[in-house]
């Protein structure tokens, strides 16, 4: 690999590339990786590139293996319908991460985890999750053709194990504290050489960068003013909050959005610290929420989150079940269809408009981080109308509603 | 819209672009889009093109309108990895479909048959079908901002009316025979100005083009030597063969691949007047297959695919619903999780090659049409192990199965 290192993301403190622990010695925070390329996009026909090739001056991979891909990235970036009216806006984009190869955001920094692990000469592979990030760590590691560990929770719902399992892992299901299953998979994953791509992994967080590399591209190099992430354990924000800098630093764009980090309300440490003034996150201990996906309890880039978004002038809102239900129809009116939990940056644009934080004429970006068929429960707090007619009663039955 | 016009595709005979119904006057076989552009491809950076600008000169649409597009289409061509060997091949891609913004092939057509209706004045669509293209017609209706009409059968099994209604269309159960309803829809939208995409409309089938076009692409400006592609109506695959001769006609490409229409064993109405050498299809009475969404028992497009099929020298296969649950898995290992039915064009290359028909040489496109998750019910019929263990005894059980 290129010439690079890691650096503490709260002290500083710089470790070798060759360190196995993703976590500093001296505070305890989240390591990221430092890395300056030449700073171009690298162009290309999209139709037969990769993400890490276009953006390839931003990552220390000499030569990506094409073979890991599986085409995950180059989502559209989607111009708002007829909800712009009513939140009163004029500039709204859907970042849609839905369509990803496994249909969440996780595709991006599992690709490049796993390219990392490949290049120095790791061929186990896991993760800690029981979601979109459990899927697509299966997926990529099948297609890699790597030993492929998942750990998931013992709690984890019946139909949340199929779609992990077609992929083929060694899939555990481990009794305990999802926080301390967490810091314990870092801890064996060293001791025994299995490179785990956890939710804020170096590289995991290095793949989220593209999600900000294409924003900026989509509005034709320029940055938008906020940009609105659903937030769980930190790592996909920090990506985007990274790419946004190093487009910036290498020229690429003249300025750079705030960010908003939304959590479910049910569960939301980060926006308790942020409001409260604290410098630390604390644990939520009973976390109550349909929105699994954005429920970690320990966020464990949370303390960073939490400082970037106070140096940047961005902000933190807890958005409820009710609020992310009915902004999943209306993303579906738009087009698309979201888990609840995609549709929360949805419902904080809708919060933060009508308390006046963002502007009419701001231009906003939500990010719709997954895929509605991955939660099929949600669908019991819509209310559907269904018609029934037999065929000879059609015509008049169409003629009515016309 | 540019001068353009309809003709059979059975008997020739030619119709004004002004015709309101789909099939031939004199034969009853379904038109299609006649029209000749300058045969070009619009480069362009496709993180800002869509579809139908990129292949704009083969579609006789002025300005598409990019809002009624949510970034369908330009999906990855992923090279198989470890089944390659099994298989005894050298070459297999997989055009992965799932990653459109419904995540399944129909949005291709979808979009370009609500650009025509909207080009035509016409502002009340619909569609006829239980399947993905409900869930298409219904979220691109909701995008256009267009009365939607989706006519399900009274027998939809109920998981499958949600991810539809999230949409907000009009959805009518109606109690009927599903042929029926067909050409019913059709008549009632020729009289009372609704523009039904169905199956094989023709604008339909004019979307499904950009998949070869993509290919060609996506191969350098080549034609691979076999494209497979799971049939039921016949409309995408009629879309594709289109789609390579244009490109051909056009100077673009200098071979044509041959063409598999793999059904499924339960319900193969092509298959059986292929094999029986007869040149027209008859109904299958009782359809008894898993594979739902390639179950149409008298496909509207069926007689014109056994035409094309025998005029360009490919083949119609059956497989059983055990070799698609098989190829599922198989495609899963490879890292793309489709519904059974996208993978029976998997199922069906294994045969072929098996039987000497596909020669290790050649290359081969598999058409992936549909994501996995959109039938959780394929599940079981998979075996998964699921390990168990407490957080203290991780380290054990993970040295156990280095």
């Amino acid at each position: 690999m290129n010439r690079w290192s890691f650096a503490c993301t709260a002290c500083g403190l710089s470790y070798p590339a060759s360190r196995r622990f993703p976590r500093c010695d001296s505070c305890g925070e989240p390591l990221q990786v430092v890395y300056r390329g030449q700073g171009r996009i690298r162009d290309g026909n999209i139709l037969d590139q990769k993400i890490l090739e276009r953006y390839g001056d931003f990552f220390p991979f000499p030569v990506p293996d094409r073979n890991l891909s599986l085409g995950e990235g180059f989502t559209p970036l989607v111009r708002a319908g007829k909800v712009l009216n009513r939140l009163g806006l004029d500039r709204l984009y859907f970042k849609n991460e839905t369509m990803n190869p496994t249909w969440s955001f996780k595709d991006r920094g599992t690709v490049a985890g796993i390219q990392y692990a490949v290049d120095t000469g790791c061929d186990v592979i896991g993760t800690v999750s029981s979601g979109n990030m459990a899927v697509s760590v299966a997926a990529y590691g099948a297609r890699a053709g790597l030993k492929t560990i998942v750990l998931v929770s013992a709690a984890i719902a019946p139909e949340k194990v199929a779609p992990v399992a077609i992929h083929g892992p060694v899939l555990i299901k481990v009794e305990c504290d999802y926080g301390e299953l967490y810091f314990e998979s870092l801890r064996i994953g060293k001791e025994r050489g299995i490179h785990f791509i956890n939710s804020d992994a170096p590289f995991r967080v290095e793949g989220s960068k593209t999600i900000a590399f294409e924003i900026c591209e989509q509005l034709r190099l320029n940055s938008p003013d906020w940009v609105v992430v659903p937030t769980s354990a930190g790592g996909n924000l920090r990506g985007i909050m990274k790419g946004f800098e190093e487009f910036y630093d290498a020229g690429l764009v003249s300025g750079k959005p705030r960010f908003v980090a939304v959590q479910a309300a049910g569960c939301a440490p980060i926006c308790r610290a942020f409001q409260e003034g604290a410098e630390r996150i604390e644990a939520v201990d009973h976390p109550d929420t349909l929105a699994h996906a954005i429920a970690n309890p320990y966020p464990p880039s949370g303390n960073e989150i939490l400082r970037r978004i106070r140096a940047t002038g961005g902000t933190v809102i807890a958005v409820t079940d009710d609020d992310m239900i009915a902004a999943q129809g209306e993303l579906a009116g738009e087009g698309i269809f979201a888990q609840p939990e995609g549709a929360a940056s949805l419902a904080a644009v809708k919060t933060l408009v009508r308390e006046g934080r963002i502007r009419r004429e701001e231009t906003v970006v939500s990010v719709v981080t997954g895929g509605g068929l991955k939660y099929g429960a949600a669908f019991q707090h819509h209310r559907f109308d269904v018609l029934e007619c037999a065929l000879p009663a059609l015509e008049g039955c169409l003629s009515s509603i016309l």
